[in-house]
C-alpha cells in the first residue's frame, strides 16, 4: 500500500478531447511522482440538482472515451454506474466500477455491479456511519465479489454542509478493504448555489493532507484546466495546472505515515 | 385540506392475506373517522441493510395485489418506485407513485415517474434541506408534472439517527405543494440493529402530534398486526389495534390548528 | 398541568418603564385567558457575541426592577443567574431561579443555586442529548433541591443552526419533573448576523404550537413591544401586540391535546 | 512555529506526586525531541457530569502544585480557570490561562483574564463554528489582551458524538493567531458513559496525526500512567508509557507538512 493510488481525473467528460488532454497530464505527472494511477471520469452526472444541468455523453458515447484513453495512455480507469443494466458495458471498458454514495444501498444495482467480476469502488454516503459500509461491503461478498474499496467522501453536517470524520478511516480500515478518500466531493457544500453545489475548492490540500494522513489505500481527485468553467463540481475542483505540485505534497505525507509504527493505546 | 390524508398501510406487501386484512381495518377506521383514505404498500423493498432481507413480492405479484386491494376496498393506493422502467407500470395500478427519499435526486427516475402523469410523492431525502426541495419540484414541472406532493421523513443528526425539523414543514409549504410527514421513517435509527434499522414506535404518538401540529395536507403511516415480527420497519410501526384511537388524535390536533387564523410576526 | 404556565416577558431588562408595561399587558391577557404566569426577564446577558452589546441594568438594579413587576402585578418572576455569588440575592426576589444552557454543567452554580431553595428552571445545552439531563436533576437533588424544571431550547445542528428535537420532550418527561419549552432561543441562528444572533420570528407560531403538542409544563416566551428595536434577541422575540392571538391558540393546542389519553404502543 | 509546541500534561492534578512524576516525563521526553513545553494541569474540573466525581485539589492547593512544577523543570504552565475571580491568582503562577469551551463566551471571565496579561488559551466551544471565534478574540482585544491562542477540540456532531472539522483550522487561523488542536477531549464521547464521558483512546495517534497535517501552532495532549484508573477523562487519555513513540511521529508530521509550500487553489 505504498505509496497510495490515485483515482484522479475529471469529474464528467465534457468533451472527447478534455478528457484526453487531462489524462495525459494525469499520466504525466504520476510517472513523474511514481505514483500508481487510475483514470476517472462520469459519462453521466445522474442526479444534478437542476434537470438543466450538463449530464454528460451517456454510457454508449462516454465508454468510447474512456476506452481511447485506457489505449492511448495504458492506464486503468474508473467510472460510476447509476443503473443495473450500466454495470456490465461498463465494466467491459473499465477496470474499476463505482456505487455512488446516493445509490449505496440498492440492493439491485449492488448485485449487477457485483456480478461484472470487476473492482468496486463503493462511495460511503453522506448519511451512513462508518461501521454501517459493513452491510454494503456483506452484500457485495454475499453477490461473489470481494474486490472492494471503501470510500469516504464526507457526512452530513447540519443542512448544506459536509464533515469528514478523521476517526472514520480507521473504522473503515478494520473491514480489511482499502480505504480511499474523494477530497474532491467532500469540498462540496451540498445546496450551496442557486442551481447546484457549491465547494471549498480554496481548501483542497488542507483537507486531502489530513486524509493522506490516515495511511489510505488511495486518494479520489478531479481537476479542472478552468474550475471556473466546468460543468459540473468546478467550486470542488484542483486547477489542474496545480496537480503536480499538490501530488508532491501527498506523496511526502503519505510517505512518512506509512513509514510511522501502530502505536497500540486502546 | 381539511382534514388531513391518511396515506396509511404496511410497509411491504408481506403477503395478499396481510395486504387486503390491513387495507379493511384501515378502510374502516378512515370511513368511521370521515378522514379521507389512500392506501400504502411496498411491492420491493430496494435497499434493505442486508441482502438476506425480505425485499417483498416484486413489481408484477405486488401490483396484482394493490389492485385487489384498490378495487375491493375502492380506495386510491400508492407505492414507491425504484428504477424508470418501474414508473409506467406502477402508475398504471396506482394512483400516486413515490420517489424514494435516497433516489429523490436522480434525473431519470424523476423524467420517468412525471411522464406517468400520476400524483407523485416526494421523500425528501435525509441529506437535503427543506429548502432544496424546490430543485426536485423544478425537476417534476420542467418534465410536464406538477401533482406534486412532499413527504417529511426527518434529516440525518449524527451517526444513527433522524430529527425532524418542525420549521421544514412551513419552508416547504412556501412552495404551494401540499406537505405531508411520515411519521413511520422519521422514527427509524439507522443502522440501529445489527442488519436494519431501529426505530422509536413507543413515540408514534407524540412525533405525530407534533407533525399534525404544522397544518399538514396529509400523514404517512405504517402499521403492521404485530410489529415485533413484521418483516420491515416493525421498530417504527403502529399496532394495527391502535389505529382507531391513533387517528382520533390526529384529527382532533390537526381540526384544531387548521381553525386557527396565521400570525404574521415575520 | 392544565393548562400549561406561561413564563413569559422580556429578554432583558432594557429598562423599569419597558418591564413596567410590558408586564402589564402579560398579566392583563393571561388573566383573560386563564393561563398561570411568571414573568420572565435578565438582569444580565452574560454571554453576548460582542464587549459592546448591550448588557442590561446589573444584579442589583435589575433586583429591583423585578420587585416592583413582582409587587406591583402580583405575579411570580424567573430571572437567570451566572454566577454563585449571584445565586441567593436572586432567590431573594425571584420565585425561580434559572440555570443557563451554556453552564448548565457548572457544579458550583449549580450547588450554589440549590441551596436558595427556589425553585430551578434548568435550560439544556445545546450540546446536551436529553437523556443527560438526568446527570444535572441528579447533581441539584444531592445537593437537597428538588423543585426542578427542565426547559428545551434547541439541540447544535451543524454551524449557527438550531434544531428542535420532539422526540425529546418524552424523554426529559420520564424524570418526573416538569418540562418546559423556550420557544425563542429555539429559534436562534446562533452566529447568524455579524455581531450577534440572527432568529426566526416569522415561524414562532408554528414552532409553540409543535411544542405545546407534546403536552408539556409550560411555555417560556420572550417578546418585546418592537422586536427591530430590541437590544437582544430581537430576531426571535414575538411582537408583543400578538401575544393574545398566539396565547388563544398555544391554549387551544394545549387544552386538545392533554385532553387525550395516552396510547401505549412501545 | 516550527516545530509545534506541545502544551501536555495531565487532566486534573490527581496529586502532587503524579504531577510532578508526569512533569518529569514530559520534559525529559520534550527535550530529547526538542519540542517546546508547557506543563498542563487542572486545578478544578469544575463541570463533571455528577457531583460525586472527583474535582481536584482546588485553586489553592492546585497553585502550589503547578509552582512547583514550573520551578522545578524550569517550564511554562497552563491552567483553566472558572470563574473570574481565577483568573488573577491564577496568572500569578500559570504563563498561559486557559477559557473553558462551555464558558467560551461569558464576558465577565473574558474580561477578568484579559487584564492579567497572561497569554490566553480560547477552548473553542461545541457549539460555536469556526468562523465565530472571531467574535471571542475581539472581546479580548478589547479588553486590552492581544497575547491568544485558538483551541479546536471538536463540535457537536449528533448526541453523545464531537466530530472535528478539519476545514476549522485553515478558518481559525485566516485570524492570525496561533491554531492549536487539543486531541484528547476531541477523542471523547460526550455523556458516552453513565456518569461521564467516553472516549476513543484507542485512536488518539490517527486523530492527532490529522491535526499535525494542518500546519498548526501546537498540540495539547493529556495523558495518564495508567488511563483506566484516571479520576477524570481517562477513556480519552494517551498512556503515559507511549508518549516518546507519540511525539515522535507528531513531530516527524509536523516537520515535513512545515516544509510545504502553500498551494493558491481558490
Amino acid at each position: 500500500d505504498k505509496p497510495f493510488t490515485l483515482f484522479g481525473g475529471i469529474n464528467v467528460l465534457e468533451s472527447r478531447d478534455l478528457a484526453m488532454s487531462a489524462a495525459e497530464q494525469y499520466v504525466r505527472i504520476t510517472e513523474e511522482l511514481d505514483i500508481p494511477y487510475v483514470f476517472k471520469a462520469s459519462f453521466d452526472k445522474a442526479n444534478r440538482s437542476s434537470i438543466n444541468s450538463f449530464r454528460g455523453p451517456g454510457l454508449e458515447e462516454g465508454l468510447k472515451i474512456l476506452e481511447e484513453v485506457k489505449n492511448t495512455f495504458n492506464v486503468p480507469v474508473i467510472t460510476d454506474v447509476h443503473e443495473p443494466y450500466q454495470a456490465q458495458p461498463a465494466a467491459e471498458v473499465a477496470d474499476i466500477i463505482q456505487l455512488p454514495a446516493f445509490l449505496s444501498r440498492q440492493t439491485d444495482l449492488v448485485m449487477a455491479m457485483a456480478k461484472t467480476g470487476a473492482t468496486i469502488n463503493i462511495k460511503k454516503a453522506q448519511f451512513l456511519a462508518p461501521h454501517e459500509m459493513a452491510h454494503i461491503l456483506t452484500k457485495f461478498q454475499e453477490a461473489g465479489n470481494d474486490q472492494l474499496i471503501l470510500c469516504e467522501r464526507g457526512t452530513s453536517f447540519g443542512y448544506n454542509n459536509l464533515v469528514v470524520d478523521m476517526l472514520g478511516f480507521g473504522i473503515m480500515k478494520e473491514t480489511g478493504f482499502p480505504v480511499i478518500f474523494d477530497v474532491t466531493h467532500a469540498l462540496q457544500r451540498p445546496g450551496g448555489r442557486l442551481d447546484s453545489a457549491d465547494g471549498r475548492r480554496a481548501q483542497v490540500t488542507d483537507l486531502a493532507r489530513a486524509g493522506m494522513s490516515q495511511k489510505i489505500a488511495g486518494l479520489f481527485l478531479e481537476s479542472h484546466p478552468d474550475p471556473s468553467q466546468a460543468k459540473c463540481d468546478g467550486p470542488s475542483a484542483l486547477p489542474l495546472d496545480k496537480l503536480k505540485a499538490f501530488l508532491e505534497q501527498m506523496k511526502a505525507v503519505d510517505t512518512v505515515v506509512k513509514e510511522m509504527p501502530e502505536i497500540v493505546t486502546g
